[in-house]
């Protein structure tokens, strides 16, 4: 029996995730990166290149049925060659709306998905202009290439626009964001597959610090109706739009009730890593099954479940297999400061008992 | 950061999921294995040869933290030979013994754990002598290497005892063991760590067919709690006997709410397989614990669970992946008849829901 080959663009623990899903289903999974440590190579064929090396690239493709990429970054071009050689998913036009600030802003605003006011920065009279506009607070941010809050400055009075546009400009577009005073962040993960089926996981909630994902939570505390129809019905926007298939993640801010579309992934994401552990098919098998057009699993949460990510450093397994309740994953990285290098997620039945079993988890992972 | 890694004797479909346990928790396997397409070497690294080829065996233990075996029939030899250069768990004695239904049930007598009766039959005069003793209906097995229902004959009536003499008798060593009238099988999934921590997941109800396990549910339905504690004390009683570290299966015979051991696995089992998606921690996870000695993970069941091998044939992923509430397993093997390709495993907070998607699922499982 032959089995389906996936090519991933990119190596790094998502990759390692998704590779461990596949072999679930009995499907093989190969990887291309630039590094030769990347993590993904554990658990899965690996080859090493740069994205920009077509015949590195035209071998990788040789006998795959479908390519997918687990980091939003790959290069357009990258993604357009190989989509001449194999079916690429989600389609590139998702990496080039979610790879700029502004574009995806706009697909927001034409599709009617509230998000926060904005501008295109396209000089520094423009980012005067933009400011006078919108008022401050406002973020400016790059509209390439960010992640885990790099290639951001928080503009809180005038005398912050210089220094941030110092920072900032280059031969980077910008974008102004007004900054919004939200109660929290919320994510939710979305699955459509081939076949045009759609899942949803159950809205998440998401603790950030220094710009980067600490813990998530699902079902979303104090979660309505109303607000988790907002999440569904602006994915379902997206989806249908793009002609989507894999799993798509949208960031919000929920300002009383009322979500605001921060942005998009389109690709597994860490806020849905409770998935593994607590639902009864993961994100990752669902990307799967979406780009193979197989029809999509059960996104039902099986308990109220926590995620905490491990940033940096973790103490040893030892220690983190004692925490009661812990799903433990690390993904073989090295450590080093702001590194993802595992999460510890916790399922319970029990909405009571898991918030007490947070906060013992929370300690036990904290460094000393 | 070194991540500590393991050597497995064996490259089947346990191995593999051992692997995939081992990756989430950062460790690094490697397999040893006869065969070049050995289904773990899909997710882990795989070294080939004979197990009785000293030098291979000696480059394979080179840097490994400890080295565990996923079949029982590994030659005692192979793991003398190695346990000189590594730690080897569990240790060779608890293979000694599973390896051989005489000393096995020995082993059990002798610790007070109840088991049907047996005789050792050197010759065919014994053979009479041991039918005379424990009288028809009985059956006829090699002390070694059985599996699956292979190398054994009912004797239903005298007619049978020359026929089956005749078929298992040769070089190897025969056991005559009385055949007994039970209500069902059950097993129990036990784990010790080096620490001689000990944890025991519920008991499992298990339905073979031609030998083959076709069928676990856990918790086992109508099951007691003496009953439940019958298991427990006879896998407390045997670990501790063999100062054993890692997880072991024995297997018995109810017989109206009296068990009786009928055999024991020194290794992570198929009645166990329902742990991955049913239990907090997956009894390949708790196995790769004990020999590391790391905490022991938690053993709840997270609902009703119901487990069904797929067997010499399947139907395609696409249909399995359709079938309501399956978490589907395919271990990339090749079809070939009374082969164990994968299985599906349905969990459900609610009994009767999972009655009723138990049935959906074996009509749709079973070859048209």
């Amino acid at each position: 029996m032959r089995r389906a080959t996936i090519g991933v663009l990119g190596g790094g623990q998502l990759g390692r995730m998704l590779a461990l899903a596949g072999h679930r289903l009995g499907l093989w999974l190969r990887f291309y990166d630039r590094a030769p440590d990347a993590v993904a190579g554990h658990v899965g064929e690996l080859q090493v290149g740069e994205f920009t090396d077509a015949a590195r690239l035209e071998r990788f493709a040789a006998g795959l049925d479908v390519v997918t990429y687990e980091f939003e970054n790959v290069p357009i071009d990258t993604a357009r060659h190989l989509s001449r050689l194999v079916a690429v998913l989600p389609a590139p036009i998702a990496l080039e709306q979610a790879q700029d600030r502004l574009r995806e802003k706009d697909l927001f605003t034409r599709l009617g998905i509230a998000t926060p006011p904005f501008r295109d920065v396209e000089s520094r009279a423009a980012l005067d202009l933009a400011v006078a506009d919108l008022g401050l607070p406002a973020v400016l941010k790059t509209r390439r290439l960010g992640y885990d809050g790099k290639g951001q400055a928080v503009l809180r009075g005038p005398a912050e626009v210089d220094r941030a546009w110092d920072r900032l400009a280059g031969s980077a577009p910008l974008i102004l964001e007004s900054l919004v005073a939200f109660e929290r962040e919320v994510s939710i993960i979305a699955a459509r597959s081939t076949r045009g089926e759609v899942a949803f996981y159950p809205l998440v909630e998401n603790e950030h610090r220094d710009g980067i994902l600490r813990l998530s939570r699902c079902p979303a505390p104090r979660s309505t109706a109303p607000v988790e129809r907002q999440a569904r019905d602006a994915a379902a926007a997206l989806m249908a739009a793009m002609d989507y298939a894999g799993v798509l993640t949208v960031e919000f801010f929920d300002v009383g009730g009322r979500l605001l579309a921060n942005e998009m992934a389109p690709r597994v994401h860490n806020s849905g890593h409770w998935t593994i552990d607590g639902a009864a098919t993961s994100q990752f098998e669902n990307h799967l099954r979406a780009i193979l057009g197989l029809p999509l699993g059960d996104c039902s949460p099986t308990g109220h479940a926590a995620m905490i990510n491990l940033i940096g450093t973790h103490p040893p397994l030892e220690r983190l297999a004692a925490i009661p309740g812990a799903r433990v994953h690390l993904y073989g990285k090295e450590p080093r400061p702001g590194r993802k290098l595992g999460h510890v997620t916790i399922v319970e039945s029990d909405g009571g008992v898991l918030a007490r079993r947070l906060d013992e988890a929370r300690r036990s992972v904290l460094p000393p």
